[in-house]
């Protein structure tokens, strides 16, 4: 079992374990005919015998010494009164789950400033990722920004390109008509790591620079209307961050007319979390993470692409031949079983849940299939409702494991038709020297000994 | 401005007070011509003045003096270095949001274990709730249960109902195949101080016993395929927890045959929060919160309602003449605008997102209808795509403010074509006994100071 491996990592005992049904019966039958009177005896003793445990309600007659525990042994949690509602006005998850936690994968960067810290995909349900474990990616450190003192300044790259222009309060812009959706954010660097090699055990580190979250928030197109932007020669569109890094992110005029793209306050029902961009960040849906500047200060328009440094240095895909590739910012189709998955352990043989997410930059997800025999034969998963553009889609298939030596994988398509591909299809066009944007298909092998590993087909 | 607005549920400065287009064009022109310079001279002197304050990283330049403040005032976050990648691996709601909080509501309860606290709706964005802000009601305390040692037992009322009784731990359940849905869970006594008077200031307390989470679980149909239930003579089902309550509640068995009613150990991605059921929960969706057994240890089958404490004497509508209904656990219809709303302060005139949320018990959302005269004139709101079955629906309608009294109201229809009744239409049918299920049409007056009240039309 692996350290990032938790209660709800673990794969556990077959069906064939579950307590008998003569047994239910025999303890449904004690309880029917003799709990009430042994429990009001019980309770009764606890009650003469206890009186320094003071709280009557705190008793617990099994505890207490009031009965035979191998009868009854009845829990505290049944027994007493529990706690009161939460004072702090903020839950926190049980102490049970404390293993599942956003991680650094040790040794990758330099300093914890300018890291990464990866989302337990091996632990998470459904398509909403919780914001304290929303993947982190941080160029010079996050930071708690005041909101009653920030603001974001429209402006053009030159007078012409743009009316008026003008600067928000978050209380201004939090008046304006807002919308909610649903989407993913990955970063472009998201499974780098398994270009080279496959070094990285779990999916957490191979794929966890993935999070999806509701965003709420203003259409940019709605501040530009505003702004008087003349969209026939301002093409392109400058985010820039307030944090030290000065994060520059050039966007597409198109996706900013086509309404997708909106300046968010809002996270999963509450405000942006600070390590998220607090109090305001783009979201570009479906282009990869970086371009969703955070402490999101200024928005400039202008007529050509700005080629910042962290569109020249950073971000680009080494191609065959000494060339490289820039500005390929959207996330193409992609997926990942998270259950079973790298660091999972099966304990037995016999019916398993294949689970796992899809996503595409280019829409919606149409279909996933999985194979479990190393890609000779695939069969179509089930995709759980609703199944949202540019937004995780959870996906399962019923699989039996015969205890033997396994290759799992997943391929997903898009609304588009674009099949995503083995590593074999996407080396014969991006060469080995990548970084960013691998989306091939990842394979699990689930060894005899039940232990799942992450390994690479040739 | 009450104890409950924050920073999300500020309603501030109109669109006239943005700064001037001609200040914007200074500023902007100022750091085109002189800014890079100016940046280097004043950390050239920031550093050589100020050693004392050791990082260099950290040194503002002009904090320590390096330059006329008024000029370029930089602040700390983008002048030094961040914080590290969040350590302890969950990450925690900004500082300057620590007002926004679920609340108990003064006097309310006697105790603290079996009591209630509200969601903070006003203060929130789309349709999910964070968890940690999740509304708690609690019969006698909340516990943090271990999952390793946690049962769910199913049983029949008598061996005739079910073939082979089953105890399950909860690996074997999460073993299982599993839906994720989005769903809205209602408190039956969700605004039912309304009843009486209009004594509860804001929408938190009016309707925050209301929470939307994307819960993922196994279907009770599957467990109760696997023990070989009767359908044809089990026709009820009684969902038991294991906290000291001992919440018991009867489901219809058409509700778990349709397939809508599983299990859950999953809420918005992660485990369920113990304050609201860690590790097991019921949910059956559409039906009010109580019927959502928490801490869930077993399920049993039977041929008639269980008429148990908590259906008989509490969750009951009283009606005219002395009469009482039971098992009325589906949640109508119904709406509520959280902005703006009760507590909150409109400062002036002009453009305002009137928003809100509207759910039903049957079915889908099919229009919203937004009334800002008390209710003499209705306009259809937008609403926020995606819109679920049994799930919150966010609506939006854009307002002008001429800084008059205004009444505003919400009233929502489901798919069913069911509309959302007045006070009057309410009580026609109910009296003004009743305590549970009140879903009529919320009003809230905008003062002309500005104050939002609430307020019952008569």
């Amino acid at each position: 079992m692996s350290l990032e491996s938790t209660h709800s990592g673990r794969l556990l005992k077959a069906p064939e374990n579950f307590i008998s049904p003569d047994g239910v019966r025999r303890v449904f039958a004690e309880a029917k005919e003799g709990r009430r009177d042994f429990i009001r005896s019980a309770f009764a003793a606890a009650v003469a015998g206890g009186a320094a445990s003071g709280a009557l309600g705190q008793a617990n007659p099994v505890a207490a010494g009031g009965g035979d525990p191998n009868i009854l042994n009845l829990p505290a949690h049944t027994t007493g009164l529990g706690q009161a509602v939460v004072t702090d006005g903020y839950g926190k998850p049980s102490k049970y789950e404390a293993n599942v936690q956003r991680r650094q994968s040790p040794g990758l960067t330099q300093t914890n400033q300018a890291s990464v810290s990866f989302s337990p995909l091996q632990s998470l349900f459904g398509i909403v990722t919780p914001s304290g474990l929303h993947f982190e990616r941080h160029h010079q450190g996050w930071w708690d920004i005041d909101p009653s003192k920030h603001r974001l300044m429209i402006n053009g790259s030159d007078d012409t390109l743009l009316k008026t222009p003008k600067v928000f309060t978050m209380d201004e812009l939090m008046r304006l008509p807002s919308v909610s959706r649903f989407h993913f954010i990955e970063c472009g660097a998201n499974t780098g790591m398994e270009w080279g090699n496959v070094a990285v055990p779990t999916c957490q580190y191979t794929h966890g620079m993935i999070s999806c979250s509701e965003f709420t928030g203003v259409p940019l197109k709605l501040l530009f209307d505003m702004c008087g932007v003349d969209y026939r020669r301002a093409r392109f569109v400058l985010g820039e961050g307030a944090d030290g890094s000065s994060m520059t992110r050039t966007v597409p005029m198109e996706l900013v007319e086509s309404g997708e793209v909106f300046v968010a306050y809002g996270q999963n029902g509450e405000m942006l979390r600070p390590e998220n961009g607090y109090p305001l960040r783009l979201v570009v849906p479906g282009v990869q993470g970086v371009s969703w500047v955070k402490y999101l200060r200024r928005i400039e328009v202008g007529d050509k692409p700005y080629s910042t440094k962290d569109e020249d240095i950073h971000y680009i895909d080494l191609m065959p031949g000494g060339l490289h590739r820039q500005y390929t910012s959207t996330q193409e189709c992609k997926s990942v079983i998270t259950t079973p998955s790298g660091g999972q352990v099966l304990l037995d043989k016999g019916y398993y849940q294949i689970s796992g997410l899809a996503w595409s930059g280019k829409g919606r997800i149409k279909r996933v299939d999985v194979s479990v025999d190393g890609g000779r034969n695939w069969k179509s998963a089930r995709l759980q409702d609703p199944v949202m553009s540019k937004c995780l889609t959870r996906f399962s298939l019923d699989w039996a494991w015969d205890g033997k030596p396994t290759l799992i994988q997943s391929r997903a398509m898009d609304e588009t038709g674009y099949v995503q591909p083995t590593y074999k299809q996407l080396r014969a066009v991006r060469d080995t020297r990548s970084i960013y944007h691998n989306h091939a298909i990842q394979t699990w092998l689930v060894q005899d000994s039940g232990e799942v590993k992450n390994v690479q087909l040739s």
